[in-house]
This record gives C-alpha cells, sequence and structure tokens, in this order.
C-alpha cells in the first residue's frame, strides 16, 4: 500500500526541504530552456540531457548534505541507499519532449517515500513558477492554495489526458482506446502538466503506461490530497514496484468506471 | 497570393494598433481563465464561449472605434466589410480545449490583410505574457527579440506538430500518416503556440486540416517572417478561401519533403 491515507504525516522540515530541492532544480534548468538545439546532435551533450543531469545532481547534493542517511531513486544518476526508511524519488525534467521544443509544460518531480509510503510529492514547473505540494495528511496545494479536484460522475463526461497514443506499449492500446471511447474529450503531450490540472479540478483522468517510480511516485500524494485516486490501470495501489501502469482519477466513481473500461 | 514577400509593408501605426487589440483581448480572457467549469454545462455560458466573445467584443469595439472602415472577420462574431482594403481577422481564443482544461498554450491571433494579402500577425499568449508579431517587411519577434526557424534539410531529423490525430479529416489521415512516418518526433495539442514554436526554431513542421482563414491568417506574416513557409498541403498560397490544409514549415527543403509526403 503506498496511499497517503496509510502513510505517517509528513514532517514540516522535510516538506521545507523539497521546496528547497525544487528550486535546486529550477535554477539549473531555467539557463537551459530555449537554448537553441542542432537537430541533428542527439549526443550526450543536448541541452536537455545536461539540464536533466544538471537538475538531479544539484538535488543529490543538497540531499547528500541535509540527509546524508536518506535514500535516492534518481532518472539520471540511478538508486542510493533504497533501504533507508527515507527515500527521495526524483525526475529532474519529466517531458523532455517539451523541453527539446521550448514547450514549458515539463516539470520537475520530487517524491518522497517513507518505509514505502509516498509521503510527499512535489511538482515544480520551472518556466510558469507553478508548484503543486502534496504532503500525507495535508491539502495538496498549488502555490499555496489548496487544491482539489472536481466531482465528474460520469465517464461520459470525463476530460482524459495521456502524453501520445504512440508513447502506450502496443499490449495496451486496447484499453486505451476503449477508455478513449466512453469519454467525453482526450488531450495529449501534458506530461505531468495534466496530473497537475486533475489536482486542480480541470481534468478528470490521466492514464499512462510503461512508465517508472520517478515518472508518478511525487504525483501519488499530489492526488491524494485534492482528493483523487491514483492507481494501476487495475486499481491497485502504485509502489516501488509495479506493472508501469498508472491511472490518476478526480472522482472515485469515474476512477472505478475507467478501471472497468481499462480492464475490458 | 498571400506571401509576406508580395506584399505591402505594414503601417508602423497598424502593427501598434494590432498590440492594442492583443492587450484588449488578454484583458478580456484572464479573469475566466481557470474559473471551475461544471463539466455538463456545455452550454454557451461556458467561461470558453464567455472568454471568446468578450474577447472579440473587446477588440471589434476598439477597431469600430479606430479604424471604421476597416472589415472584420472574426470566428464568432462573423463578417463585416470584407470588400475593405484592411481586414483585421480575429481568433479570440486557439485552443480552446487548452484553454478549458486550464493548460496555459491558447492564444490569441489577430491577422490583418490589405486587398488580400496577409500584412500583420499577432499571436499573443495572455496567460505565460509571450507575443510573437510578424509584419509584411520586418522580421518576426516575439516579445520583441528577432525570431528566425531553424535549419531542417531533412525530414527524418524533424519535429512535427499537430494538435490531434482525431481532429485531422478521415480523408487526410493517410497523407498525415505518411508525413509523422517520416520525421523524428511527432508532438501534439499545442495549437497556434506550436506556430510560435516553429517561428524561434524549437520545431520544423505544424500541420492541420480542415482549419479557417482565422486559425490561420495571423500566423503566415509570423512565420514568413521569421524565415519559414506557410501554405496548404499542396504548397499553395494560404488566402481567405483554400482547401482548409494548412502547413508550416520552417525551412524550404522540409518543406517541399512535405508536400511531397503530404500528396503521395
Amino acid at each position: 500500500m503506498a496511499m497517503a491515507g496509510g502513510a505517517a504525516a509528513c514532517p514540516p522540515e522535510l516538506i521545507a526541504f523539497g521546496h528547497r530541492l525544487a528550486d535546486a532544480a529550477g535554477a539549473a534548468i531555467r539557463p537551459l530552456y530555449r537554448v537553441p538545439i542542432a537537430i541533428d546532435a542527439k549526443s550526450d551533450l543536448s541541452p536537455v540531457t545536461a539540464a536533466d543531469r544538471a537538475a538531479e545532481a544539484a538535488m543529490r547534493r543538497e540531499i547528500a548534505t541535509h540527509y546524508p542517511a536518506h535514500g535516492v531513486v534518481g532518472e539520471e544518476f540511478g538508486t542510493s541507499r533504497p533501504e533507508a526508511d527515507y527515500v527521495w524519488v526524483l525526475d529532474p525534467i519529466d517531458g523532455t519532449k517539451s523541453f527539446i521544443t521550448g514547450k514549458p509544460l515539463f516539470g520537475t518531480l520530487i517524491g518522497l517515500t517513507h518505509r514505502g509510503h509516498a509521503v510527499l510529492g512535489i511538482m515544480d514547473q520551472p518556466i510558469s513558477g507553478e508548484r503543486w505540494v502534496g504532503a500525507a495528511g495535508r491539502p495538496t496545494t498549488l502555490n499555496g492554495a489548496v487544491a482539489r479536484t472536481r466531482a465528474c460522475p460520469d465517464l461520459a463526461r470525463a476530460v482524459l489526458f495521456t502524453t501520445a497514443i504512440e508513447r502506450l506499449p502496443e499490449r495496451s492500446r486496447a484499453a486505451f482506446a476503449r477508455l478513449q471511447g466512453a469519454v467525453a474529450l482526450t488531450q495529449y503531450s501534458a506530461d505531468c502538466y495534466a496530473v497537475g490540472l486533475l489536482a486542480i479540478g480541470f481534468a478528470d483522468l490521466v492514464v499512462e503506461d510503461d512508465v517508472q517510480p520517478y515518472d508518478y511516485m511525487a504525483l501519488i500524494p499530489i492526488v491524494e490530497g485534492a482528493g483523487g485516486l491514483m492507481t494501476d490501470w487495475q486499481g491497485r495501489s502504485l509502489g516501488l514496484t509495479g506493472d508501469g501502469s498508472m491511472l490518476a482519477a478526480g472522482d472515485a466513481a469515474s476512477h472505478r468506471a475507467a478501471v472497468e473500461a481499462l480492464s475490458g
């Protein structure tokens, strides 16, 4: 179980420290945003890779300095001390395709687990200056204002987000098509920002597959603290291991209906 | 021919007036952004409709006051004096699906034609504060800084944007699939913002179909003034009438290759 409801409250000092990590990541990323890219340079020196690495390295330095006993799982530099009580789960740039196309809707994801339970999640948008924060036992906020999902009792009225159909593995496209056929509107290419929109009541479902813990761990407390649910496509809690599928829903009824549609 | 190259220069006072229209539209739109929507209220009182109408009405008031002899073609309130020398072509909110989902990537499009030639185009993003301006005889700018498309001589390295596959009419999906199969990356759901990214060298192709003059007229001077090309899928100039298809390219070689792919 990784539900915030079952998790201990997140100590305020760790929430404050999460903000510090987001600040450090944003400072590393912003100078590399919209730096011209030669489109034939797909090397490791590309701005997105440089920004990804610089941001994760900056966060890891902060953690090593202030909480050396904590574990870290990061997209760029792997896993350290996964057995620690507290483990930070970091995706320095979620939405690299937005980043490389100069589109501002990419975010830094900072999750914190306590004995396997997600207790803190921050989604920072370094260009727009929007920051979503979810912490076990507290309401989710967007730039300090309380965020709530909206009611959506009827799937036929739901707004669904996914990154792109072709981003979904072949095996899950039929299931996705069933869900897409049941909703009012599908929108694409928003990555983690879509979950932020769900948390403030402007989207109803976000569905991805073939994702990693650093893609969703930070989003769990954000969604749950806003009144929503975050599971895999079968409705099971998300943890550090899983089948790679992810379903965020703002409303329990549309969550149930989405699980049904996705499982055929 | 609607190419900026063939058009008279745009009088500076009309460029300044275009900014005034964009300011008026933004002031009408911003208070309605992220106003909670009941998802079952698809009536004419929805925030997007209210914002669309308020923004177009504000621009039409300015035009009626300062340039009463000018024509207007608008998405919401139709056509007045289309035979006038100068005709303003207005889309108050391009990207209504972004607007209703609280995503900031929608824009106000303000085009101006002189005897049928597009001589001025403004794409204003009222939330991010970004404003692209293209005027015949001048370089395109983004918030005052000169904008240039990037070289992309090889389609296999191109970044392609379209709003959504399902937004394309059935008849044009095979052509689109050919193009998509030839490029490096396809991105979705950015509407007019995609053309802005092309104009600053972060995207190479933008393809839409079944669009109206108010969807593309403002974009012509922006793309051409940045060094790109804007035509229909067959490479023909765009005007107030056409087949509804639209192709923006940052580079003449990838434009040629895209026309070839789209026409089979």
